[in-house]
Protein backbone atom coordinates (compact mmCIF):
# COMPACT_ATOMS: atom_id res chain seq x y z
CA UNK A 1 0.00 0.00 0.00
CA UNK A 2 2.75 2.61 -1.46
CA UNK A 3 1.97 5.97 -0.99
CA UNK A 4 4.23 8.61 -3.90
CA UNK A 5 4.23 12.00 -3.95
CA UNK A 6 5.75 13.51 -6.80
CA UNK A 7 6.18 17.40 -6.86
CA UNK A 8 7.13 18.92 -10.61
CA UNK A 9 7.36 22.72 -11.41
CA UNK A 10 3.67 23.53 -13.21
CA UNK A 11 5.44 23.75 -16.35
CA UNK A 12 2.64 22.53 -19.06
CA UNK A 13 2.41 18.66 -17.98
CA UNK A 14 -0.12 17.01 -20.00
CA UNK A 15 -2.78 14.28 -18.55
CA UNK A 16 -1.14 11.86 -20.88
CA UNK A 17 2.37 12.66 -18.80
CA UNK A 18 0.33 12.38 -15.64
CA UNK A 19 -0.90 9.28 -16.92
CA UNK A 20 2.54 7.84 -17.67
CA UNK A 21 4.17 8.93 -14.17
CA UNK A 22 1.10 6.89 -12.27
CA UNK A 23 1.87 4.21 -14.06
CA UNK A 24 5.35 4.05 -14.34
CA UNK A 25 5.95 4.27 -10.60
CA UNK A 26 3.03 1.94 -9.89
CA UNK A 27 5.06 -1.01 -12.07
CA UNK A 28 8.62 0.18 -10.02
CA UNK A 29 6.95 -0.53 -6.99
CA UNK A 30 4.93 -4.00 -8.13
CA UNK A 31 8.52 -5.00 -9.58
CA UNK A 32 10.69 -4.15 -7.25
CA UNK A 33 9.07 -4.67 -4.11
CA UNK A 34 5.74 -6.82 -4.98
CA UNK A 35 3.20 -4.01 -4.04
CA UNK A 36 0.03 -4.68 -5.06
CA UNK A 37 -1.15 -1.96 -7.89
CA UNK A 38 -4.51 -1.73 -6.76
CA UNK A 39 -3.77 -0.23 -3.19
CA UNK A 40 -0.69 1.95 -4.56
CA UNK A 41 -1.54 5.94 -4.57
CA UNK A 42 0.26 8.29 -6.44
CA UNK A 43 -0.26 12.06 -6.26
CA UNK A 44 1.39 14.51 -8.66
CA UNK A 45 1.80 18.36 -7.27
CA UNK A 46 2.42 20.79 -9.89
CA UNK A 47 4.16 24.08 -8.24
CA UNK A 48 4.22 27.27 -9.62
CA UNK A 49 7.96 28.06 -10.87
CA UNK A 50 7.38 31.28 -8.11
CA UNK A 51 7.38 29.00 -5.62
CA UNK A 52 10.17 26.52 -6.48
CA UNK A 53 13.90 27.29 -5.21
CA UNK A 54 17.00 26.02 -6.40
CA UNK A 55 20.90 27.41 -5.46
CA UNK A 56 18.46 30.72 -3.59
CA UNK A 57 16.46 31.94 -6.58
CA UNK A 58 13.38 30.70 -7.98
CA UNK A 59 12.88 28.83 -11.11
CA UNK A 60 11.03 31.87 -12.75
CA UNK A 61 14.39 33.62 -12.37
CA UNK A 62 16.36 30.43 -13.69
CA UNK A 63 14.34 30.02 -16.85
CA UNK A 64 14.92 33.92 -17.28
CA UNK A 65 18.44 33.92 -17.37
CA UNK A 66 18.46 31.13 -19.52
CA UNK A 67 16.13 32.33 -21.78
CA UNK B 1 1.03 20.87 18.62
CA UNK B 2 -0.21 18.76 16.11
CA UNK B 3 0.22 18.73 12.63
CA UNK B 4 -2.22 16.88 10.02
CA UNK B 5 -2.42 17.35 6.24
CA UNK B 6 -5.70 15.79 4.69
CA UNK B 7 -5.45 15.18 0.96
CA UNK B 8 -8.78 14.26 -1.08
CA UNK B 9 -9.73 14.80 -4.55
CA UNK B 10 -10.94 17.87 -5.66
CA UNK B 11 -14.71 17.13 -6.09
CA UNK B 12 -16.70 19.55 -4.49
CA UNK B 13 -15.78 19.79 -1.10
CA UNK B 14 -17.66 22.49 0.62
CA UNK B 15 -16.32 25.23 3.49
CA UNK B 16 -19.08 23.48 5.52
CA UNK B 17 -17.23 20.13 5.02
CA UNK B 18 -13.92 21.53 5.55
CA UNK B 19 -14.85 22.96 8.89
CA UNK B 20 -15.94 19.85 9.75
CA UNK B 21 -12.88 17.53 9.14
CA UNK B 22 -10.89 20.14 10.87
CA UNK B 23 -13.36 20.08 14.10
CA UNK B 24 -13.02 16.73 13.86
CA UNK B 25 -9.94 16.33 13.22
CA UNK B 26 -8.60 19.06 16.35
CA UNK B 27 -11.51 16.94 19.04
CA UNK B 28 -10.00 13.21 17.69
CA UNK B 29 -6.37 14.58 18.57
CA UNK B 30 -7.30 15.87 21.85
CA UNK B 31 -9.73 12.77 22.79
CA UNK B 32 -7.10 10.32 22.31
CA UNK B 33 -3.85 11.91 22.98
CA UNK B 34 -4.67 15.07 25.03
CA UNK B 35 -3.57 17.20 22.62
CA UNK B 36 -4.41 20.94 22.77
CA UNK B 37 -6.76 21.99 20.11
CA UNK B 38 -5.36 25.80 20.13
CA UNK B 39 -1.99 24.58 19.31
CA UNK B 40 -3.51 21.62 16.39
CA UNK B 41 -2.92 22.39 12.78
CA UNK B 42 -4.76 20.66 9.84
CA UNK B 43 -3.75 21.41 6.32
CA UNK B 44 -6.51 20.21 3.71
CA UNK B 45 -4.95 19.67 0.18
CA UNK B 46 -7.53 19.19 -2.78
CA UNK B 47 -5.88 17.73 -5.70
CA UNK B 48 -7.32 17.36 -9.04
CA UNK B 49 -8.62 13.89 -10.55
CA UNK B 50 -5.78 13.90 -13.27
CA UNK B 51 -3.65 14.52 -11.12
CA UNK B 52 -4.13 11.47 -8.32
CA UNK B 53 -3.57 8.08 -9.06
CA UNK B 54 -4.99 4.52 -7.52
CA UNK B 55 -4.06 1.31 -9.13
CA UNK B 56 -2.23 2.70 -11.82
CA UNK B 57 -4.26 5.08 -13.37
CA UNK B 58 -5.95 8.50 -12.79
CA UNK B 59 -9.12 8.71 -10.98
CA UNK B 60 -10.29 10.64 -13.86
CA UNK B 61 -10.20 7.96 -15.73
CA UNK B 62 -11.67 5.86 -13.02
CA UNK B 63 -14.69 7.97 -12.66
CA UNK B 64 -15.19 8.06 -16.66
CA UNK B 65 -15.38 4.22 -16.50
CA UNK B 66 -17.38 4.17 -13.50
CA UNK B 67 -19.60 7.06 -14.93
CA UNK C 1 -9.15 7.48 -2.06
CA UNK C 2 -8.15 9.87 0.54
CA UNK C 3 -4.12 10.42 2.42
CA UNK C 4 -4.08 12.04 5.78
CA UNK C 5 -1.02 11.93 8.03
CA UNK C 6 -0.33 13.18 11.07
CA UNK C 7 2.16 14.22 12.92
CA UNK C 8 2.98 14.20 16.64
CA UNK C 9 5.98 14.35 18.95
CA UNK C 10 7.12 10.82 19.88
CA UNK C 11 6.56 10.76 23.47
CA UNK C 12 4.91 7.18 23.81
CA UNK C 13 1.88 7.32 21.57
CA UNK C 14 0.28 3.69 22.44
CA UNK C 15 -0.14 1.43 19.59
CA UNK C 16 -3.83 1.46 20.96
CA UNK C 17 -4.21 5.40 20.66
CA UNK C 18 -2.62 4.81 16.98
CA UNK C 19 -5.31 2.49 16.71
CA UNK C 20 -7.82 4.38 17.91
CA UNK C 21 -6.51 7.54 15.37
CA UNK C 22 -6.58 5.43 12.43
CA UNK C 23 -10.22 4.44 13.16
CA UNK C 24 -11.42 7.63 14.07
CA UNK C 25 -9.59 9.77 10.95
CA UNK C 26 -11.13 6.83 8.53
CA UNK C 27 -14.69 7.34 10.40
CA UNK C 28 -14.53 11.21 9.77
CA UNK C 29 -13.65 11.13 6.16
CA UNK C 30 -16.69 8.20 5.59
CA UNK C 31 -19.22 10.20 7.58
CA UNK C 32 -17.91 14.03 6.36
CA UNK C 33 -17.44 13.41 2.77
CA UNK C 34 -18.87 9.78 2.17
CA UNK C 35 -15.47 8.07 1.47
CA UNK C 36 -14.68 4.31 1.58
CA UNK C 37 -12.88 3.24 4.35
CA UNK C 38 -11.31 0.45 2.31
CA UNK C 39 -8.98 3.25 0.02
CA UNK C 40 -8.56 5.47 3.23
CA UNK C 41 -4.79 5.69 4.27
CA UNK C 42 -3.60 6.65 7.29
CA UNK C 43 0.12 7.36 8.18
CA UNK C 44 0.93 8.59 11.97
CA UNK C 45 4.80 10.08 12.08
CA UNK C 46 5.82 10.60 15.85
CA UNK C 47 8.72 13.23 15.84
CA UNK C 48 11.55 13.15 18.18
CA UNK C 49 10.96 16.24 20.86
CA UNK C 50 14.45 17.65 19.34
CA UNK C 51 13.24 18.06 15.87
CA UNK C 52 9.50 19.72 16.28
CA UNK C 53 10.03 23.77 17.03
CA UNK C 54 7.12 25.78 18.29
CA UNK C 55 7.90 29.85 18.82
CA UNK C 56 11.39 29.40 18.11
CA UNK C 57 12.49 26.88 20.42
CA UNK C 58 12.36 22.99 20.17
CA UNK C 59 9.59 20.91 22.34
CA UNK C 60 12.54 19.76 24.11
CA UNK C 61 13.48 22.45 25.41
CA UNK C 62 9.74 23.69 26.05
CA UNK C 63 8.85 20.23 27.99
CA UNK C 64 12.37 20.84 30.14
CA UNK C 65 10.32 24.86 31.28
CA UNK C 66 7.15 23.50 31.87
CA UNK C 67 8.90 20.75 33.78
CA UNK D 1 21.05 17.74 -0.78
CA UNK D 2 18.43 19.87 1.69
CA UNK D 3 14.63 19.73 0.97
CA UNK D 4 12.46 22.30 2.99
CA UNK D 5 9.14 22.84 2.36
CA UNK D 6 7.17 25.75 3.23
CA UNK D 7 3.53 26.15 4.05
CA UNK D 8 1.79 29.44 4.42
CA UNK D 9 -1.91 30.66 4.38
CA UNK D 10 -2.89 31.85 0.71
CA UNK D 11 -2.71 35.56 1.59
CA UNK D 12 -0.88 37.88 -0.84
CA UNK D 13 2.24 36.84 -0.62
CA UNK D 14 4.68 38.74 -3.04
CA UNK D 15 7.12 36.81 -5.37
CA UNK D 16 9.59 39.16 -3.67
CA UNK D 17 8.70 37.86 -0.61
CA UNK D 18 9.07 34.23 -2.13
CA UNK D 19 12.70 34.89 -3.17
CA UNK D 20 13.31 36.39 0.30
CA UNK D 21 11.86 32.91 2.25
CA UNK D 22 14.23 30.77 -0.64
CA UNK D 23 17.51 32.93 0.21
CA UNK D 24 16.77 33.38 3.53
CA UNK D 25 16.20 29.68 4.30
CA UNK D 26 19.03 28.79 1.46
CA UNK D 27 21.37 30.64 3.57
CA UNK D 28 20.24 29.20 7.10
CA UNK D 29 21.26 25.40 5.81
CA UNK D 30 24.80 26.85 4.32
CA UNK D 31 25.22 28.26 7.45
CA UNK D 32 23.85 25.95 10.73
CA UNK D 33 25.08 23.24 8.37
CA UNK D 34 27.33 23.72 5.46
CA UNK D 35 25.11 22.53 3.28
CA UNK D 36 25.97 23.31 -0.69
CA UNK D 37 22.76 25.93 -1.99
CA UNK D 38 22.99 24.62 -5.42
CA UNK D 39 22.12 21.42 -4.62
CA UNK D 40 18.74 22.97 -1.63
CA UNK D 41 15.42 22.75 -2.77
CA UNK D 42 12.42 25.00 -1.34
CA UNK D 43 9.06 24.47 -2.06
CA UNK D 44 6.68 26.99 -0.87
CA UNK D 45 2.97 26.48 -0.86
CA UNK D 46 0.46 28.50 -0.56
CA UNK D 47 -3.71 27.13 1.29
CA UNK D 48 -6.25 28.83 1.07
CA UNK D 49 -7.54 30.12 4.08
CA UNK D 50 -10.64 27.58 4.42
CA UNK D 51 -8.16 25.21 3.97
CA UNK D 52 -6.14 25.41 6.63
CA UNK D 53 -7.35 25.34 10.47
CA UNK D 54 -6.14 26.05 13.61
CA UNK D 55 -7.80 25.20 17.33
CA UNK D 56 -10.47 23.74 15.48
CA UNK D 57 -11.23 26.25 13.45
CA UNK D 58 -10.53 27.76 10.03
CA UNK D 59 -8.51 30.85 9.31
CA UNK D 60 -11.06 32.32 7.69
CA UNK D 61 -13.45 31.90 10.38
CA UNK D 62 -11.04 33.15 12.53
CA UNK D 63 -9.81 36.38 10.14
CA UNK D 64 -13.53 37.06 10.12
CA UNK D 65 -13.65 37.32 14.03
CA UNK D 66 -10.43 38.94 14.32
CA UNK D 67 -11.95 41.70 11.03
CA UNK E 1 14.54 19.70 -10.38
CA UNK E 2 11.97 17.15 -8.95
CA UNK E 3 11.60 16.34 -5.83
CA UNK E 4 9.73 12.45 -4.94
CA UNK E 5 8.99 10.75 -2.09
CA UNK E 6 8.03 7.25 -1.30
CA UNK E 7 6.09 5.34 1.76
CA UNK E 8 6.23 2.08 2.17
CA UNK E 9 5.70 0.01 5.26
CA UNK E 10 8.73 -0.91 7.06
CA UNK E 11 8.76 -4.76 6.17
CA UNK E 12 12.36 -5.43 5.02
CA UNK E 13 13.44 -2.94 2.25
CA UNK E 14 16.88 -3.89 1.52
CA UNK E 15 19.23 -0.93 0.23
CA UNK E 16 19.30 -2.64 -3.19
CA UNK E 17 15.85 -2.43 -3.73
CA UNK E 18 16.22 1.27 -2.76
CA UNK E 19 18.59 1.75 -5.49
CA UNK E 20 16.71 0.09 -7.68
CA UNK E 21 13.59 2.66 -6.89
CA UNK E 22 15.68 5.96 -6.51
CA UNK E 23 16.96 4.43 -10.32
CA UNK E 24 13.75 3.76 -11.17
CA UNK E 25 11.81 7.11 -10.47
CA UNK E 26 14.77 9.19 -11.65
CA UNK E 27 14.60 7.41 -15.33
CA UNK E 28 10.52 7.70 -15.31
CA UNK E 29 10.98 11.54 -14.69
CA UNK E 30 13.69 11.61 -17.14
CA UNK E 31 11.53 9.58 -20.02
CA UNK E 32 8.23 11.20 -19.36
CA UNK E 33 9.32 14.86 -18.92
CA UNK E 34 12.83 15.22 -19.47
CA UNK E 35 13.90 16.09 -16.16
CA UNK E 36 17.68 15.80 -15.44
CA UNK E 37 19.02 13.11 -13.35
CA UNK E 38 21.70 15.35 -11.44
CA UNK E 39 18.73 17.29 -10.03
CA UNK E 40 16.04 14.85 -9.12
CA UNK E 41 15.63 13.89 -5.25
CA UNK E 42 14.15 11.05 -4.28
CA UNK E 43 13.31 10.43 -0.49
CA UNK E 44 11.95 6.54 0.75
CA UNK E 45 10.03 7.04 4.21
CA UNK E 46 9.90 3.19 5.74
CA UNK E 47 6.96 3.32 7.69
CA UNK E 48 6.14 1.32 10.95
CA UNK E 49 2.92 -1.20 10.44
CA UNK E 50 1.79 -0.07 13.45
CA UNK E 51 1.95 3.63 12.29
CA UNK E 52 0.41 2.92 8.64
CA UNK E 53 -3.91 2.44 8.74
CA UNK E 54 -5.69 1.12 5.28
CA UNK E 55 -9.55 0.25 6.26
CA UNK E 56 -9.60 1.80 9.58
CA UNK E 57 -7.04 -0.68 11.04
CA UNK E 58 -3.23 -0.54 11.20
CA UNK E 59 -0.83 -3.17 8.66
CA UNK E 60 0.33 -4.85 12.05
CA UNK E 61 -3.59 -6.34 12.36
CA UNK E 62 -4.04 -6.71 8.81
CA UNK E 63 -0.70 -8.58 8.60
CA UNK E 64 -1.24 -10.63 11.82
CA UNK E 65 -5.11 -11.53 10.61
CA UNK E 66 -3.57 -12.44 6.84
CA UNK E 67 -1.06 -14.37 8.82
CA UNK F 1 0.34 30.09 11.58
CA UNK F 2 3.33 28.50 8.97
CA UNK F 3 4.56 25.35 8.74
CA UNK F 4 7.93 24.23 7.55
CA UNK F 5 9.27 20.58 7.31
CA UNK F 6 12.96 20.33 6.89
CA UNK F 7 14.41 17.25 5.45
CA UNK F 8 18.20 16.84 5.32
CA UNK F 9 20.29 13.60 5.66
CA UNK F 10 20.96 11.76 9.18
CA UNK F 11 24.65 13.05 9.64
CA UNK F 12 25.10 13.70 12.43
CA UNK F 13 22.58 17.05 13.42
CA UNK F 14 23.45 18.13 16.85
CA UNK F 15 20.79 19.61 18.93
CA UNK F 16 22.10 22.70 18.98
CA UNK F 17 22.19 23.24 15.36
CA UNK F 18 18.41 21.55 15.09
CA UNK F 19 17.22 24.70 17.44
CA UNK F 20 19.73 27.16 15.07
CA UNK F 21 17.31 25.96 12.14
CA UNK F 22 13.94 26.59 14.31
CA UNK F 23 15.35 29.53 15.35
CA UNK F 24 16.39 30.86 11.96
CA UNK F 25 13.24 29.56 10.12
CA UNK F 26 10.89 31.30 12.65
CA UNK F 27 12.71 34.66 12.93
CA UNK F 28 12.69 34.62 8.65
CA UNK F 29 9.23 34.44 8.49
CA UNK F 30 8.88 36.53 11.01
CA UNK F 31 10.65 39.16 9.46
CA UNK F 32 9.46 38.30 5.22
CA UNK F 33 6.13 37.77 6.11
CA UNK F 34 4.96 39.11 9.72
CA UNK F 35 4.34 35.59 10.70
CA UNK F 36 3.70 34.76 14.83
CA UNK F 37 6.49 32.82 16.08
CA UNK F 38 4.41 31.45 18.86
CA UNK F 39 2.26 29.46 16.14
CA UNK F 40 5.61 28.62 13.62
CA UNK F 41 5.68 24.98 13.51
CA UNK F 42 9.08 23.63 12.17
CA UNK F 43 9.56 19.58 11.59
CA UNK F 44 13.04 18.89 10.72
CA UNK F 45 13.46 15.02 9.43
CA UNK F 46 16.45 13.24 9.37
CA UNK F 47 16.90 10.84 6.62
CA UNK F 48 19.25 8.14 6.14
CA UNK F 49 21.47 7.81 3.38
CA UNK F 50 20.51 4.86 1.54
CA UNK F 51 16.94 6.36 1.86
CA UNK F 52 17.91 9.23 -0.24
CA UNK F 53 18.74 9.59 -3.89
CA UNK F 54 20.09 12.48 -6.07
CA UNK F 55 21.08 11.80 -9.36
CA UNK F 56 19.51 7.94 -9.30
CA UNK F 57 21.91 7.04 -6.78
CA UNK F 58 21.72 7.06 -3.10
CA UNK F 59 23.46 9.35 -1.29
CA UNK F 60 25.41 6.51 0.67
CA UNK F 61 26.85 5.79 -2.61
CA UNK F 62 27.64 9.23 -3.41
CA UNK F 63 30.04 9.53 -0.11
CA UNK F 64 31.30 6.45 -0.57
CA UNK F 65 32.48 7.68 -4.26
CA UNK F 66 33.96 10.75 -2.71
CA UNK F 67 35.08 9.82 0.75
Amino acid sequence: MPYVNIKVTKEGVTAAQKTQLIEGVTQLLHHVLGKNPKTTFVVIDEVDTDNWGVGGETVTEIRRKNG
